[in-house]
């Protein structure tokens, strides 16, 4: 992509700079795209990944956590009038997925589930070749699934028992808390991290490795249900949290293998780590720029 | 399909007479095929709705719940061997989505699921214009998702807690036998049948009123998560449990509204049901044999 005088622009990240007004997020996100804006080549369009439910037609993004003045808000539309070049949109997870497939870890594949536990859930589908985003483009909120029937913990979204409240960093965290103020004996105290309890288990903390294994079983469970919806053949695991304790692995795939309906649903599945670590969504970004924008467009600018 | 000197193949329900022998039920097939075969026609191609996860490509049958002998058995093969012309095999609940989509309530959408409720829970997806099937044909299985992740009653697949086994009218009836047994006041006795517990409720029973909104709102919740998942335009509902009573329509609908992350998925959203009746499995295995099998191939037989 950068041979022919061409480039695509890498915007900041900028779920992890929240702001709370609507100028002040695209202000930061225009200057972040000039300050990386290439000298002496000619750019094509601007590919985007944004956290959080999105229309990739229209460009309006539905909402986002971190940014609560985006709501509804068309940013396509803002780019391109910015910077009169076509612009695209994807929703991050989703732009994960579609970077994993076309140059990371999924090459080859037609069927793909990725999924990345950190803080939040976050997965995209590739279903037969083509990435799954629905009627309206929402799709692929694996971690929006309800593990916990009633009165499971709060998501992040604002209902009760996902996946995400459940087996996230967030949610790990969570449970270790609920359960020192239970009076559970532990060398964690107050309201440890993920990453402190991921220490403490790797030391032999009890309720550290039980958090864990609670929460590698609920994701089992849910990817054996995602297995029994899309039937993939490859399932690429990302984040720190399935990083951070071989336990929580070993919970997962535990509870994958004795929760599907049949072998067959297991039997060539690969399952992996991502190839292209925190770019990925970038990559998709890329991707999508390129496989949505008609060459006779990128004249445009 | 019935021009041009061609006709298709409306194979007997099989699950509906179970056998135990492998040979049995394909002779049954056999001679169902052969007695509707047309008279003075020629015949291109058999389509054949299966109720159990295949492989649509191999034409193998995984494993069906009534036909125990079925497994992996080479369906398709045996069918093309006997009758010399080529067959084609899909997965009942599959089909009738696919004959939804393509004939009945479904037309015009892009993004569609249908599930239906009876005894069992079976459903089919159309994903962006394709029937999802997934790396070996096994996707699509939503009443096999864990809704009660501890201790939840058992399914027929011999898993726990499944939405099945929970929200199917098997999955009714054991839980308002469960309840007689642990002495509640009904007007049901024993081990009553969904159909009589649909008919205590329209008396105004309140075990079979709470069985049908217990049900109704495990399915909404369900239904919900099948949203996040897949964003469609459009749901069919069919099944006897569905039409029983309207609680139960009542019940899912509410869940489902309250469960959704976002007022987007269900803003445009079309709840309807089938238009095809008990012939949507059949009219989608003959839209599958039309689209799978090349024209040159309807020569063979």
């Amino acid at each position: 992509m950068f041979e022919a005088g061409a480039k695509y622009i890498a915007p900041l990240n900028i779920h992890r700079s929240p702001t709370r007004s609507k100028p002040k997020a695209l202000d930061t996100l225009i200057a972040a795209i000039e300050e990386g804006w290439p000298q002496g080549m000619r750019v094509r369009a601007i590919g985007v990944a944004v956290p959080g439910p999105l229309d990739p037609v229209s460009g309006v993004v539905s909402f986002t956590a971190n940014i609560p003045d985006w709501e509804n808000f068309p940013l396509k539309d803002k780019l391109e009038a910015h910077f009169n070049i076509p612009a695209v949109i994807g929703n991050d997870a989703n732009m994960a997925a579609l970077g994993e497939w076309k140059y990371g870890a999924g090459i080859g594949h037609q069927n793909l589930i990725y999924i990345t536990i950190s803080t939040g859930i976050g997965s995209g589908i590739i279903s037969d070749g083509r990435l799954l985003l629905g009627h309206r483009g929402l799709a692929g909120e694996l971690g929006h699934i309800t593990v916990i029937p009633e009165g499971g913990p709060m998501c992040g979204c604002g209902k009760r028992g996902h996946l995400e409240a459940v087996a996230s960093g967030t949610g790990i965290a969570r449970y270790v808390a609920e359960q020192l103020a239970k009076g559970r004996i532990s060398m964690l105290k107050g309201q440890p991290g993920a990453r402190e309890i991921s220490e403490a288990a790797h030391q032999g903390d009890a309720l550290a490795i039980e958090a864990f294994h609670r929460a590698g079983t609920f994701l089992g469970r849910s990817l054996a249900d995602a297995l029994h919806t899309f039937n993939p053949s490859i399932l690429i695991l990302g984040g720190g949290v399935t990083q951070s304790a071989a336990l929580f692995f070993d919970a997962m795939h535990t509870a994958l293998e004795t929760s599907v309906i049949s072998p067959d649903y297991t039997r060539d599945l690969l399952i992996t780590c991502p190839a292209l670590g925190g770019n990925a969504g970038l990559q998709g970004a890329r991707c999508l720029a390129e496989t949505s924008i008609p060459p006779h467009q990128y004249r445009k600018g």
